[in-house]
């Protein structure tokens, strides 16, 4: 591992940040990212995080036209309700915050934690959960259903709201809507290692994969001996689709889990494409890499975000974040 | 891995390509990669291009202010002059080509029989080496230094200097500048698997990384028991600076080989800018991400580039690309 001590992880990771992103405040010491000019007067604040280990989520989308604050938890580890309320604190123009809150026991706790803290400090709070992982409920971290790649659609599609200056209960209602239009399903080619314990979290053997994974390497719907690209697109296709069958165009992530390379990654969207494609389902946009990750883990996950015309307008909306840049 | 078969591999990236990027146009079957506005009159074309696997080099910096057009070989292999041609002729709107080549045997002579080739049906060609890797000379398929982080630095400069209707000759004096203030070293942390041979390159035991590594596994300058980012850093830097020290602020690349975690990356990134004011360098830009990889590799590289004035704005000049993108 590429680390220093698996303590300082985390912290080396904002120093990072710090180094690499002068348009970004990074509090390293309470592990808060905000945007350099918030809290932005009339806008409302949009707020994130979770554990680390998923980079470029969540710190790698703050910026305008997305995330106004993120705060980083330990790794696989929920942040604490202090980081919260300090980048709600610091998001907050008067226009009120949005918690986007991944469904994990523990970040849904602590956040509700905060939103409470942060309201008694004069913030108005509102909340959304991220839950599209159609895999399995009551998971590892999880009752429910697990929060994953619908997370981006929803930070993008929220704040493009919020930069449009549409108020809070208005992009509160934003993102439940991206959410509830939202189904992803994930699949690993190998396990995962994180710093601390430094070797592989489960065992996954060479020529098998685990369909239907979390982001935490958590178990899936079950083992199967290796799959070509083409039968992965049709098993995470059809798993999607049968939980909710879009009626028209979808946004389309295909998401690298981190370790899998991109030439390997742009041949799995193309069997996306096709599967969709044979499916009748038009693909509004489609976009590639390594977004909503689990650290050193081999593998990708499909999402699908039904849009109507005014989330699709969102979507393109210009962003500016060190992991998703478009327009101006 | 995450394919069909090892023969379709990069045809199937191709076409990926082309369903998540309808700003570009691919040939799949001739495997070249445009932007779908070429030839822009008025405008120097910049190709480039090289063996697949280390993406998104090439195809992923093809657009406004960058490559005009890319085209991949097969895994870790030099395309093929009649792909070189073909991308020159879609590049060329009269003003000429500049071929950015990385200095790897097979490109070299492959890039030469094309501009030959290229020139025959009358373009005006400009080629540019790039060979900034100060690990080793004469490696495996190289004679000389090869090419590696460089590249993306050489792709962007001459790429806004084409942009903003600099003359061919023009054009290409940047890039070669851009090579010649350029210095990269590399590191791997485990080893990388082609989906033709589907087992690792060369072993590397856990536990163990080897500096001086090129982006195809190639040997590096030693073995080592794994040491810390700081270390990592540190040996990098001081390979890089004492080979040219610079005398001005720099261009920074902190570069992913493939399967690094981005958590992992930006706590390298805080060493190397570390390691950086401590040598009283002062670092203009920072970059962070995977951008010239090798497939599944673990490790990382880092490259400075001197820059002028004219180097930085031409670096700060807008590009519209699939992997970087920034400005109007």
């Amino acid at each position: 591992m590429l680390i220093n001590t698996p303590e300082t992880v985390v912290a080396d990771a904002l120093r990072g940040m710090a180094v690499a992103h002068p348009e970004l405040r990074v509090d390293v010491e309470n592990r808060v990212v905000v945007r350099r000019d918030a809290p932005v007067a009339g806008k409302v604040g949009i707020v994130s995080g979770g554990g680390s280990g998923h980079e470029p989520l969540h710190g790698g989308f703050v910026g305008p036209g997305m995330l106004t604050a993120a705060c980083p938890g330990a790794v696989f580890t929920s942040p604490v309700p202090d980081q919260m309320v300090r980048a709600a604190l610091a998001a907050d123009s008067g226009e009120g915050v949005l918690f986007i809150v991944k469904n994990y026991t523990g970040d849904v706790l602590n956040f509700d934690m905060a939103a409470e803290l942060a309201e008694e400090e004069g913030v108005r709070l509102a909340k959304v959960l991220v839950d599209d992982d159609v895999a399995v409920t009551d998971s590892l971290f999880t009752a429910g259903r697990r929060g994953t790649g619908a997370t981006l659609f929803v930070e993008k599609i929220a704040g493009a709201a919020a930069e449009a200056g549409a108020p809070l209960e208005e992009v509160a209602a934003v993102a439940r809507r991206v959410n509830e239009s939202s189904r992803s399903f994930g699949v690993a080619l190998s396990s995962v290692t994180t710093p601390a314990k430094g070797t592989p979290n489960f065992d996954l053997p060479d020529g098998e994969l685990e369909l239907g994974i979390g982001i935490h390497g958590e178990p899936g719907r079950e083992r199967r001996p290796m799959m070509t690209s083409r039968e992965i697109a049709d098993v995470a296709l059809t798993a999607v689709v049968e939980d909710r069958p879009p009626t028209g165009p979808v946004l389309v992530l295909v998401n690298g889990m981190g370790a899998t390379p991109l030439l390997e990654l742009y041949g799995f969207a193309a069997e996306v494409g096709r599967g969709l494609a044979e499916r009748g389902i038009e693909a509004a946009r489609t976009l590639v890499g390594n977004y909503v990750t689990s650290l050193d883990m081999a593998g990708c996950s499909v999402t699908l975000c039904q849009v109507d015309e005014e989330s699709l307008r969102l979507w393109d909306a210009p962003v500016q974040t060190a992991a998703l840049r478009w327009g101006r």
